[in-house]
């Protein structure tokens, strides 16, 4: 996992993955203190940064495996753009979800291609019936960041980020990443390394959910007691992957955490200021920007918006707190 | 006025104005019957293309005029660019608007560094006002959209469809654009009447306020009847300009006027399938794509969005249309 490894996934991506615009307001900046430059990832293709994952491993793959298919486990973004990346190779995609998934996610997943295979969270065994269809029909399993691919896909942001700065002259700032199971943040992290050594990833996450920022402080890796009950549940897995956390702990400054009540104001500012729609998960950077200034160094301050797959009604409350 | 002027203003805008992506989603694409691809203005700086047309007009003055500071008579998006086009030129700017103009327009425009001068409506003459406010100061009026720099400023974002459309390999398409005293629209056919001259420019419009389109169909220009009670006030103006109309005559296809709930539904996909936030004004032509396809030719369309600066009990109202 290393850097020509990014630059590899760029050249795949080219001209297939959105380079999303870095987006500013003078009121954000107000609010936080300082510069604040937002990398809005919602504006990607399937709404989230998880199809430049999806891009590069699907298009990584030799012709012939890919041609068979590929098979993910997920409910949420990274089945949109695994699902869309297969789509737009041509390629059969399966995706396993729960039974119980919201209707709309499954749809939406159908609708850009995939074959949803649900099961039933209670009685059956996910891992099971995944295994069965790959063996069955040679699909690749495409996981969800603890992947060298996904990673170096993800971290073409990261590319993207330091060379649209560099067009500013920003060259040293803090970039606050949407954290999950780290891939986004290991991504961006090694592309930043590379392209604009200066600058510091910081990994932002739900509070109650910070397994990164905890494995960070502790130095091995952390375990959420829950993985259920979080607005923010785009970005909330059990633990840092083996592959994410070692990238993660060598290269990137401490671990912030913000409410949900942080991260639906950040959703409400970035409608009103930067005219874009964030999810709760995608927001919790943005979060970290306006309302944790103390914890963060240095005049500029770079935040990513992971994606902005949100529902009509979450959407609302958010933009509720523009009246407090 | 011609495609030299508008190439200069590029490279005075080069650096400073946002170059906005373009956008789409099969799911749009699927609702329209064909390719739906969306120059999202929102994303410019204060919300909305006028920012291009303000710092076009601000910095094409010689340095001793532009020194002296700019006058707009404006409540809305024109208002924002100026204002704040003039605050990153280091120089003042005078916003007369009306004293029953929103409380949060009138914070926002002095936000962004504008002096903002209220009159009466009923019992004050706003040109005299801004006349002697001018002499007084030597300020330079910047008119909305009937100035050829303001109309530069408004076709660079046509340089840019035709570049971003061009490594997509599109050359041939329909361009629609959201229309009101047709700056942006004028500006836009202009660009593309060089760049990209096997693209047509259709202007929209809301229903009711449809006089560019009368214009065009009757080839003399026609005003509103009124101009007040639209949602989409953002781009209703009593009739063309003296400079947009020829220019708009000679060069764009028949206009096209779309309902306010059609601007509506368009909002609400906007946000789904795009996140982005539109203002009614900024989705007629987005609505045009998606619901007016009848009266719309090829394979593929460009539609822009000219703005997002909407309240938020609108936005909601627009969500709700997502439920039918």
């Amino acid at each position: 996992m290393n850097i020509d490894m990014i630059r590899a996934a760029a050249q795949r991506l080219d001209g297939y993955v959105r380079k999303t615009p870095l987006l500013s307001s003078p009121f954000l900046d107000e609010i936080a203190g300082r510069r604040v430059l937002v990398k809005p990832e919602c504006l990607q293709h399937t709404g989230s940064f998880k199809f430049r994952g999806g891009w590069s491993a699907v298009s990584a793959l030799d012709a012939d495996t890919r041609a068979k298919g590929v098979i993910a486990f997920s409910s949420g973004n990274h089945a949109q753009g695994v699902a869309y990346a297969a789509k737009k190779h041509g390629v059969p995609s399966v995706i396993i979800m729960p039974s119980d998934a919201p209707k709309l996610k499954i749809d939406n997943t159908r609708a850009l291609g995939a074959e949803v295979v649900l099961y039933d969270r209670a009685n059956e065994d996910r891992d099971a019936i995944g295994d069965a269809l790959a063996a069955e029909r040679g699909l690749t399993l495409i996981k969800p960041f603890d992947e060298p691919q996904v990673i170096a896909g993800q971290g073409t942001a990261g590319l993207e980020i330091a060379e649209q700065a560099a067009e500013m002259r920003i060259f040293d700032a803090e970039v606050l990443v949407c954290c999950g199971g780290g891939g986004f943040t290991a991504g961006i992290s090694l592309a930043l390394e590379a392209e604009a050594p200066k600058m510091k990833v910081r990994p932002v996450e739900p509070e109650g959910f910070d397994d990164v920022k905890r494995s960070l402080a502790s130095g091995s890796i952390q375990r959420n007691d829950r993985t259920s009950g979080s607005l923010c549940d785009a970005i909330v897995t059990p633990q840092p992957g083996n592959i994410t956390f070692p990238i993660m702990d060598r290269l990137v400054g401490p671990g912030i955490a913000v409410s949900e009540d942080d991260a639906m104001r950040a959703m409400g500012l970035a409608f009103q200021r930067l005219k874009i729609v964030a999810e709760p998960g995608g927001a919790v950077a943005l979060a970290a920007a306006l309302f944790h200034g103390d914890q963060l160094n240095g005049d500029t301050v770079i935040a990513t918006v992971s994606g902005g797959n949100v529902d009509v009604d979450v959407f609302k409350q958010a933009l509720d707190t523009l009246n407090d």
